[in-house]
């Protein structure tokens, strides 16, 4: 028999796409779980870029049935708009602008009543607004989209500004425990010194592939066609996704940076950049160029012991991402593959770092990530009825 | 300006040797950190194995000058006891048996009004009585003690019975986030299918100093004189301490056994245990008769390109600890030194596991756990007044 209801956590997600499906199917199949831990997740709405699905305030939520078909929709590639023909009494269908209207209306109403968790699994600098609104009505926050907290300062401040309402682990390395580690080792007081993180499973693979003497481009064109780099790798090379965990942590850590103050090393040249040229051409010829260079770097790595690794490094005032020079015998040092590595260094963990490895992307992993930050925040939803 | 107090935490400490002591150092120098945080940790009872000392419940707790003249006299080798020249007005010392009945008075009156953090930093089974009265009275409770969720599986139950009220982070691998991971990712609905660990830090230093071709008696005697062993090293050699860890993994996954149902291989036979001869014994003629089998073990694994470590494996439904041959590029395989190292297995992390590696051991890292679990509790300390 399964314990009564604790805590209901009333939750409205932005972005169903990978992410926020996943998210959606994982609350479905864990009802029963989390029944059994007296935690009930009622889904209140469901925002895609366009649309907003909004159950009635008074009622259970959206229910499963209807959420699976949401799913089964977006994985089709159709719209939310698309299932219009399912809204019945229980819930509405509001586009833009008036979905975000909406948004920020359920916020202010649940966030003086009940309670609502914003989740944002979309990947767009838009729902700042949305957030810092929702922050201002009392409302938790529960992010794997990195845009909201790497914007300004101010708007990271805002965000963050009650901290036990807030939960990004997703934000950095899928669903790893870095964040939820950094935040433990921080609240008990075990200052941390430095964060030195392979933060990229795409680098962290081509990085490795090196050693074995392999040429850059044809590495980069074998975790292409192994699906683990974006459609034009330049995403990957460019280090700006790297930055962004890495300004996340950075700022977690306490320092009050921006992007623009993060030295970020890209593995292109600007002559070899989007605007100078396509992804086909810079597969097909820019690639090879960069074989030369990258090669010299291995060598003169190897010659003192040491791999090269495209890593962050967040230090005293400073953040810094790029190639790095490190032992081979390090956690960073003998990464294969695609995982994620970071070590945590601190008075406790100071001779030898704390480490954290594991997939750090993927859609189940990272809304499992999301998961977790959601049933972490119950205790802020007693039911008190 | 520090933020108003969001949450009052009432502590009671049992045991205040090495960790309890530091953790009361901990408490004392992260006042401004927590203050920051809203947080107030309020230290109402300090107790070891004979007294308690207990503040007034309607004062602030025993102060900071008192809390540090407790430190200072326990790390001298003085009883609580001898503190009675400081008790004034504010707080009073009772002796067993009265110190027992105490503890329970606070926790009843406690539980009911401001909620209460019973914290057992001790290393005895005398504990769990108190333990379980005060989850009846509706405390939480912070383990470092791993002997109270070792006991019989009702006890353990009835400890976890309400699991946001409970946290044991510092009995698996001190600090390292351990327990918070693995009840992260079971939150989630990802099923951890396996968890293998080397929870020792001894036996990781002797296991990983064996591939240099030593021999076991040379790396043991090395251990003990790094202060890596236990006065006697045949504590550690048993693997009782490891056991005793693998179990409160095994629970934790769900798995309803006791001691008895695990298979621990101990690295001495009966014949050079405690109860056949002395540690001088064991050290002087015990140990080196030992060596011959276990260079055949480590040979053997090396031959098929694995190393040999001591481990736990909890895994379906049972639960192992002894020696076992793995990979040498597998997180445990490349283990060297003192670290802990814990592979989790689940649907998420499934071809490579999410690896947890760090110092698993030490008073300060032990403490700065502890204190890093009681302040995850403060949502449920909310100020109301």
């Amino acid at each position: 028999m399964a314990p009564p209801v604790r805590s209901v956590l009333p939750v409205v997600l932005l972005g169903c796409g990978g992410v926020g499906r996943h998210l959606l199917r994982h609350i479905v199949s864990c009802r029963p779980l989390h029944a059994n831990q007296g935690v009930a997740i009622r889904v209140v709405g469901v925002a895609d870029s366009s649309s907003l699905l909004v159950a009635d305030l008074h009622s259970n939520g959206l229910d499963d049935a209807l959420l699976t078909d949401l799913c089964a929709a977006k994985s089709a590639g159709s719209p939310l708009s698309s299932l219009l023909s399912r809204v019945s009494g229980q819930c509405q269908i509001f586009n833009n602008p008036e979905a975000r209207t909406k948004v920020i209306d359920t916020a202010s109403v649940l966030g003086k009543t009940t309670g609502l968790v914003l989740v944002d699994c979309s990947a767009t600098y838009d729902t700042v607004g949305m957030l810092k609104d929702a922050v201002d009505c009392g409302c938790c926050v529960v992010l794997a989209n990195k845009k909201p907290l790497t914007c300004t300062y101010e708007d990271f401040e805002k965000l963050v500004s009650n901290f036990r309402r807030i939960r990004f682990e997703s934000t950095v390395g899928a669903g790893l425990p870095v964040i939820a580690s950094v935040s433990r080792i921080l609240s008990s007081g075990d200052p941390i010194s430095r964060i030195v993180g392979s933060l990229s499973g795409t680098l962290g693979y081509v990085m490795s592939e090196l050693e074995d003497g392999k040429r850059f481009s044809e590495v980069v064109k074998a975790a292409k066609s192994l699906g683990y780099t974006e459609p034009d790798p330049r995403d990957d090379l460019s280090g700006m996704d790297v930055a962004r965990k890495a300004l996340i942590l950075a700022r977690l850590l306490g320092q009050q940076i921006s992007m623009e103050d993060i030295n970020v090393e890209s593995l292109y040249p600007r002559e070899l950049g989007p605007d100078a040229m396509s992804t086909k051409d810079f597969l097909e010829s820019g690639l090879v160029q960069l074989d030369k260079s990258i090669e010299e770097r291995v060598k003169a790595a190897s010659l003192k012991g040491n791999v090269l690794r495209y890593v962050c490094k967040i230090e005293g005032k400073g953040c810094q991402v790029g190639l790095q020079e490190l032992p081979k015998n390090s956690a960073l040092g003998r990464l294969r593959g695609s995982d994620n590595v970071v070590e945590i260094y601190s008075r406790c963990y100071e001779s030898a770092p704390l480490v954290i490895q594991g997939a750090g992307a993927g859609n189940d992993t990272t809304a499992a990530g999301v998961l977790a930050d959601i049933v972490d925040l119950q205790d802020l939803f007693h039911k008190t009825d």
